[in-house]
């Protein structure tokens, strides 16, 4: 084996030859002036999909999750998180640093929002108490575990929501997985929250970019907060281009990650049982545990990578592999081999 | 019973007779241009008792808190705090709308600080993780419970927080009440901090302010930001002479309010045995549940009070009673006599 | 002559017999809980005197101000003040690092701010800039100058708010100084403004706090804002106490006040015509320019000091003189006598 | 004349053929993760050019001034900037919404820093002051014009902020310009600050990007905080490939930018004298004013546009014309005979 299989992340993806041909005969303008055709052409094509009013192309998806907070909530009020989520942990403080709000951050087993936690969650209305601003919810949820948020769960998150008078946001970096692997339409679980953003980076293979969707005015809103964190762009179509070709024919295939993310586990938990929970395996993420071999976390992950396999180390011998476009059958292969030989040369 | 017995806080006493005739009396100056020489003497008398430095008079504990943490954090830092705690619960978002701070906040379980789950907030230095700037501790933990940290415990975060080069905050707006509790001079806690706020208001009587305490360079700077957020005074003096008559004379007689929760508290138990917790009852607050009765919670209360006592509702059916130096032993027998009768009467 | 003259500012005045007394008997409750009947009474009355529907006593006049921009104004808008007001240059950046606005500062000539500057000053609608949220007044302006803003003058930019729904509001930390002066009802000014601060501790000579006033909506967020920044208070009836006496027999009397700061201009122009302009002294401040001299300006302050006299450096050798309560008719004689000394002594 | 002629700005460009081949070409990687090598010539290359130690590729100018702040001031600290600069007035008030500083902005008078004002900008220590954490300069200063800063200026500035030990950071969006006006090695300016910004996108064509510069530990805490911003790109070579064809191939003829400019600049003078200073047209930027026509502002506008030019209106009457690649020697003298046209019919 030659190549490397880089299954950190989905992420590290490279942008499809078609891609690199819509990017390079992309029609242009100044985007900041709101001139741009194609980057207008992939917001159009994104409402669609989503069925949200207007959307905004952004940088990446912490800049959509921020601005989504900025946008609904003000100085000081307390934004409700999942203690798991992306929002929270890696976007270098900047709920707090940026956008001045608190984190309430709770627990969020198995992927399912308790929506009587959220409901004690929103503070009362003392004189020493900050106000809700916003729900966020987090589809697929975890980061290092893709759990699929169920749209009955979403349904019920947005009534508190609306009892409250709280708008609901999706930090759906990863939506289309969940659509996908519940055989839904996207819209089943976007209509359930007032904004979202999904990233086109991720398993849609595109280089650049997210997409933060919600009705006019929330939009209209979001492009100003955009430009106030540096994410005005100029000719930001070459980008937008590759994400016309990510929506268009990157979403359906999804379905193969998730199959062959499947297989995987199934594969590994043959070696070892407490490798993993096959339940947990929903989408395009596979998380194992060696916690049972005799050689420490980083030596383990340096073994896969002398056999051309990269993995994410997310714990003390927790893996992270996700499953792109660029994995194959045979690589699903390779890569339980591999792990086969790692565990029988150093189980304890 | 002709009096209100007001017993929702220990905040909400009358001075003393002699504060009085201190406040009347006090020789003061401009305290902004650091010219109010009561107000020296307090700060210089705080010093002494709690083994610092330096410290400074502030309005309110809220402030001594939000100062500390601007201090020793920049924007966008985490800080780490106790879920139930003041300063994440009831300072109205200041954290994130003044300190530009995000909180991690983790589980106190029974007023003790897990140090290997402190260690684990601590986030490591990847791009997308924000660097912890301050650990919060708060003694006696939970405004609701009035529980003991104890001096191991104390010691044990320091030593935490001295291995990453994080400094330790201590919130001890009843750390007076601890350290009586326990026997104990309070040098023996706050000499496994960095800094500290004490509270004149609550167990000590005094009619307004806090004490922030720290080394120098830390006061030196926390007195510019007191400025910043407004708690500058001119003739403070008048306020800070009821202070020195607190630390001076309202300290030692704390062990009086302990031992009357807990005769309150035996008293509780043998009337209905799981309206609380002997053990909880470890300082001067007692929290009952009255979950067991027919009426609902906002009527419990409403029935204590017909009978001349207040208390606050702290839950569904949960109250707090905080004893402090206007109720005697007499008060005592009559806050058991009346919930023993609202206990009867609507007992399920 | 023994006792020390101290005109460095109205600040420094010790609180008179009355206010002792008041605050001694004062009766008291928990104010955090909206039960101190003093504080309640203060407010009422300053309700009355200046013309609002709702009073706060805060701690000082920089939280009163930082209050109302936090009320008005949301994350990142700007704010216009003046260039010399105190909200931007003495409040130790509170603007930007307690509300996160960003100043913009217009010249205000004279006292008197230019509708056209201000009407300018206000921001299109463009992508790249932000809103507008508040217009800072202040008047007396210039805290080295005591200038008077006229009614029309506020009046007039008023207007200029009404026109773009821009709310504006006046820093009138010394406004009775300019009603007292103009011989009109404080209410002339106040009314054209939404909201308004006065500081108790200036020419009034309370030991303590500022009013901040406004509607009642306005006032009951304002009351949130104070716990916020650690402005809340327990027994804060003790200085409300003296805040009554103030706003009760201090004001009338500050024409006193003008009067002898207007003999001692008039003394100190015979002295040396350039040392000031006599229309400049309008309200109870005398700035004087001592350039001509031929001693460094920290020398000619001690110059003053050595005799009794403690005045404040404003510029390389300006000084300012602030006459209050404390300061008599033969005070004033002295005063000019030391100058005209200190001139003759070390003129060029 | 078929095509428009957009000379609203030099943002406006469309990317050249050469830049669209090597972006269809580029090598890429997932940039978050540092790992995109076409990513790492750019920001090597730039190092080169611009003599810094580190550097590091951004969406834009406005993060690129935004981070640097962020890195060098601390929150509620005071920057200073020039009252018509960028960072000041078209950045969506990030300054205080992002950064949480204070602007303290001050006159530049034909593009020179007033070294002497810039020091009395540096506030005192004293407790209601707070502390200036950065000297922002521009050049080309404001955007409407184009104006030079000398080296000597800038050195001058440089030491200022030594003596005060603040650091000194350059809005370099269009400092290429201003290096090639002087015939000067762009080092020559760079040397006299400790960090700066270029923008790619400007006179150099590129569609996307500007690079923030400094000493290696500025852009090791600017990459973080690049993330916080929500500006981690993923295969982000795409657009840093159009980037270096921008600085190895579109620097050295900017210096035909500044001939059509004062060509044009020349030309229109002979028109009508009154209609701009030829000592202002320093760089690529010709601003004309029209305040003798008769006809309003706006309807000068849409007579350009018309005749196919496409300019930005600046004022009342006023516009702004910039001179990029795509503007040829026949198109100044199609520019400078619409204007005639236009002042001919509609002088008053």
């Amino acid at each position: 084996m030659n190549r490397i299989l880089d299954i950190r992340s989905d992420t590290v993806t490279q942008p499809t030859d078609e891609m690199r041909k819509a990017m390079a005969e992309a029609i242009v303008g100044d985007d900041i002036m709101g001139e741009d055709p194609t980057v207008k052409r992939l917001e159009k094509l994104a409402c669609e999909i989503f069925g949200k009013e207007a959307a905004v192309f952004v940088t990446s998806g912490t800049m959509a999750n921020q601005i989504a907070v900025m946008v609904y909530s003000k100085l000081g009020d307390e934004v409700i998180v999942g203690s798991q989520s992306h929002i929270l942990n890696l976007e270098v403080g900047a709920l707090a640093a940026i956008c001045g709000v608190q984190a309430r951050s709770i627990e969020v087993v198995d992927g399912h929002y308790d929506a009587e936690v959220i409901e004690n969650a929103i503070l009362g209305k003392g004189i020493q108490s900050t106000d809700t601003g916003l729900i966020c919810l987090e589809n697929t949820y975890n980061l290092n575990r893709g759990l699929i948020v169920t749209t009955e769960n979403m349904k019920e998150i947005k009534m508190i929501g609306a009892k409250h008078k709280i708008p609901v946001y999706l930090d759906g970096a990863r939506i289309l997985n969940a659509a996908v692997a519940e055989g839904k339409d996207v819209k089943e679980f976007t209509k359930h929250v007032d904004a979202l953003q999904v990233c086109l980076t991720k398993g849609l293979a595109a280089p650049f970019g997210s997409l933060l969707l919600g009705d006019k005015e929330f939009i209209s809103k979001a492009r100003k907060m955009k430009q106030r964190l540096g994410g005005g762009m100029r000719q930001a179509g070459i980008m937008a281009a590759a994400g016309v070709v990510a929506l268009e024919n990157m979403v359906s295939r999804l379905d193969e990650d998730h199959k062959r993310a499947k297989t995987l586990a199934h594969r590994l938990v043959k070696i070892h049982e407490g490798i993993l929970e096959i339940t947990e395996v929903q989408t395009n993420i596979v998380s194992l545990n060696l916690g049972f071999l005799s050689i420490d976390g980083k030596t383990i992950q340096e073994e896969f990578l002398k056999q051309g396999i990269k993995v994410k180390k997310i714990g003390d011998k927790s893996y992270r592999m996700i499953i792109h476009y660029q994995i194959k059958d045979e690589d699903i292969d390779y890569i339980a081999d591999v792990t086969e030989e790692i565990i029988q040369r150093y189980k304890k």
